[in-house]
């Protein structure tokens, strides 16, 4: 694994020790190659004298699956020195925009070109994942905030212009030595960012749901930070189609497109979801009801950010990729509170 | 004042002690009656001696203003045992809305009828509280969304079709011995509530911007619980009028309407609003852009919600009743980190 | 299990859903008894649908093994309706202490008795819990610091005076709705309780560290409150038998103590513990030091308060007494950040 | 003032503005230089346009007072420049420790003398401050400490031996980009640093009590950094001198002690301190207890660590060496919940 000494690094390991089929190999870092995994990850116990190698294709080879856990841009070119028959799971940015242009403007620089997209609820997704060499693991706010929309939309019930306040902890911007990340500051404190469409999950969003429909979809994102290591909360609605349309029609057809999907449950009526129930696990929480004043769909989703919105969703699809029962390994009980 | 011992009391008290032209006269409270505020409000040190009284009109009685923190439905009857040349400003939500029938419809029963409203920045109500021998306090999330929103709408800037998620600290819900609000249960989650239109400011926030435009506006008004004590963070959006419109063009818009407003601040263009950098003082602090793909304005604000939320928008109100001056005792630095 | 809705109930449910070789039975509670366990542990995803029967000796009979997550001085009554081929584990103080009159002063009342004391890392500890029918779980505090301080003791290092401040995060209190344990007053701010030796867990923590050393330590307890839902630090110290002790005496020692010992880490030197990295986890973490000025010896242990220090403790004891490996379904992994 | 980019500068800045008395001159940073005050300190909104010029003599001459909020080593050279006609008030360490021996232990390098030490509640403190050109304003840790234990030491109630773990939040550490201040790690975890006595306050913390004793107390000292912005809760205990010694009888020498101090506060008997009550105010909470098992006597104190633990102490001891009523412009109550 490539990035072992960040946030996505050290949830993938932590899922990686638990999974029953797999046995841990080359732990790579950046700057932090020659230390000691222990200084980085203290909660890695059973790993902690494992020494990290530099991230180089050399020292990533000879491994069945390759996870990387890089900044974006750096995948690529590591990618295309590892063989075919490796499975190489980015958990970055690097191959998830299908658009060139969609990749140019957001990120900049050439479109490294896209990979099966790692979200196997999605329609359509699961069948391209099975057997895959390659995985682009979604952002985290994608993972939410897709899931939480493309039943209504597919179902024609909602108009496709959708509006989303997206509440994360933390642990989604990396280990970054920011100011405004320090605890002093975070702390107390809630703030907006990437606000007006900049936040470069936007364009990842709306990629998924026009997928899913067929047709464009319009996505408003707004992100905020909360005080808290782990967990998105996803404010999401659209325009109701029919301004008649009720909450059960609504609720059967989210029943019926997540009929059987291990990891996603729609929560019983009333309850609404929260962010500490799904921590730690590759759970997605669901509620939703109709606002009839405002004539608009409200749906709200809870994921962990680290797990099902990275790491978990990474292993979820290296089951796939690799013929295993996909749940292996993934916890669906979340550590609360 | 009534209502000494829970937060919004607590929050008065802090500023009425800062306030140079005020002298605290008798506290009361509910259950808490016969105790010493300092079990209540440890931190309001120089009055931890003072015994609170029964909540009644003859304990309140003879002061020039009295301020009621007390449970909705608790006000109107001890309002109307106050005499009119005592000035009483309710901090509840009595006397908020103007319509019975919606008074009915969200918090049931008969409508005690409505007040001068406190929000002095909103279009027209200065005038109106200047002198009032009564004021309706509005509630935490309508300060900070109304303030958000009306600049734009009045300019017809955007349709009349607004959608709102705002964060909050677990203050807003007051000292309710309630185990969602535990400090294990909030520290480290974020959860949705009241969603789908049905929290009880949501026509409160339709009312002001109704109000301001002349003409009905729309709400979809989501509010979410974060790990911190105060703090509200209201993400805001409607679809622009005319999709051309830019930010600047908004921006004028917004210096226009709060040019002179004390407590409220357009940010410098990029800064997003933090709630740290409104901890404990009186102000409004807004930032705003288009989202041009979207077509839709994004405007973000933040509050303490117990101080320009509740007790310094009272205090506010209390200085225009008295013929104060409007910032009298009203910090507008924050206390952060 | 009895409990099912608080907090050790929820954290045993946890650790029990993945463990191999139980299956879950009947679950119970006191004033939650006919509710859905998902009304109270969300996280808990798949036993949502669980009804909790009432606590009765009924109701619990018939399990190869009860846990008891009930207040103090429920547990003794309704153990002694469990036949003894049934094996008990009370997670509540009852059967503790081994002084009749120690009970009395701290708890009051008559005393139910003493079980094998569920704490194997102690000296002889681990040879009365294999088979045992009976196991009286430690108190949360007692574990991490009996653990931080017996192999110093035991070793002669030490005067038998110990020093003990030890923070903890909020779970500890339980699901028990007092204004102090609000989100609102507990964010933002740090509190001492149960200050000068009268916090109910002093006497079990002298009593094994008398009972490790064989004669009396005198304990200084002083617990402190913090802002987070789990972890208890505790900061230990106790004056030097030979002021020339240094560090890596000190360390061989603790080295011997734990050898083999599947939850006890002492951390490589320069590594402080974190309550982080126990997060979920069965582990204890330690670090040591002499500080030659002071002729003090500090150690400072973390744990999970919920986990190691209740349920994973539980769970532990659970284990030796069915006679399964140990560490069976026990993580050693912590979940962080 | 140099330094306004950092939390003591900020906080430094909130008093100031606040303060009748001043007038807010030169503003002053190193790296952050030619920037605007509003970067790095939204919440001091009325001074959001200052541009912060370089930090040198040159720019700071011609003030009353100048306050340095630099890292240690800075000051000297600095003040040496600044004329003795201008009251110097270090917030840094550089002129705390009166032993040069001490200083190079600790620090390193040459010790740049010592100034009048900035803790009036100190005895024999208050009377070298009036009327001084230079003072050493005291750290956050020894603030606090050196307050709790004082009055005992000097009455010769306990033995000056004494065992110190203080709890604070993360804003004591500065803006220092280290990766275990990010928000991420430090929320939901404790963690011990500086453990041994090698924290740089002991020296201090032993100094003032020393002195304040007339002979040297030894003093054990453990700090854990918790998840709050600010606070620091101190446990500080001591062997009896006379086992028989009850807690009223040391509540008096503390009444005797702090008789007429309008800062320090011994709270009423069986409440504790709590750090929230003393937020972004410069008042200390004391509360103590005598344990009699274990034969010694528990303080706890509680202060704002950049409030009476920096900044406001800076303004009181601005306030004594100005001839000023030394409460000028100093908040008694805190901010809470």
């Amino acid at each position: 694994m490539a990035g072992a000494s960040g946030y996505a690094g050290g949830e993938l390991l932590r899922l990686l020790l638990a999974h029953p089929d797999v046995e841990i190999g080359t732990l790579t870092a950046g700057g932090n190659a020659g230390t000691r995994l222990g200084e980085h990850q203290p909660h890695l116990a059973p790993l902690a004298d494992r020494v990290l190698a530099e991230t180089t294709a050399e020292s990533l080879a000879g491994h069945d699956a390759v996870f990387l856990a890089l900044p974006h841009g750096r995948s690529a070119e590591l990618a295309a020195q590892l063989g075919g028959d490796t499975l190489v799971i980015d958990c970055g940015a690097d191959h998830r925009l299908t658009d060139p242009a969609a990749w140019d403007r957001w990120y900049g620089g050439e479109h490294a070109g896209h990979w099966p997209y790692g979200l196997p609820e999605l329609p359509g997704a699961r069948e391209r994942l099975v057997g895959a060499s390659r995985v682009a693991v979604p952002g985290c706010y994608p993972t939410g905030i897709s899931l939480a929309l493309f039943p209504a939309l597919v179902a024609g019930l909602v108009e496709p212009d959708v509006v989303v306040t997206a509440v994360t902890g933390t642990s989604g911007a990396g280990k970054s030595l920011k100011p405004h990340l320090l605890g002093a500051e975070v702390m107390g404190s809630l703030s907006a960012y990437g606000v007006g469409g900049v936040h470069r999950h936007t364009p990842e969003i709306a990629q998924n749901l026009s997928a899913a429909l067929g047709s464009p979809v319009s996505v408003s994102f707004t992100p905020v930070l909360a005080p808290l290591p782990r967990g998105i909360l996803a404010s999401c609605s659209a325009p109701l189609a029919d301004p008649a349309t009720d909450t059960a029609t609504v609720r059967q057809a989210y029943e019926k497109a997540y009929a059987g999907e291990p990891f996603v449950r729609l929560l019983g009526e009333g309850q609404w979801p929260t962010t500490a129930q799904t921590l730690g696990s590759n759970l997605v929480a669901l509620q939703l009801t109709v606002d009839p004043d405002a004539r608009r769909l409200v749906v709200v989703s809870a994921i962990d950010n680290l797990t099902k919105g990275t790491a978990g969703g990474a292993v979820q699809c290296m089951n796939l990729a690799l013929g295993l029962p996909e749940t292996t390994g993934l916890p669906t009980t979340g550590v609360a509170p």
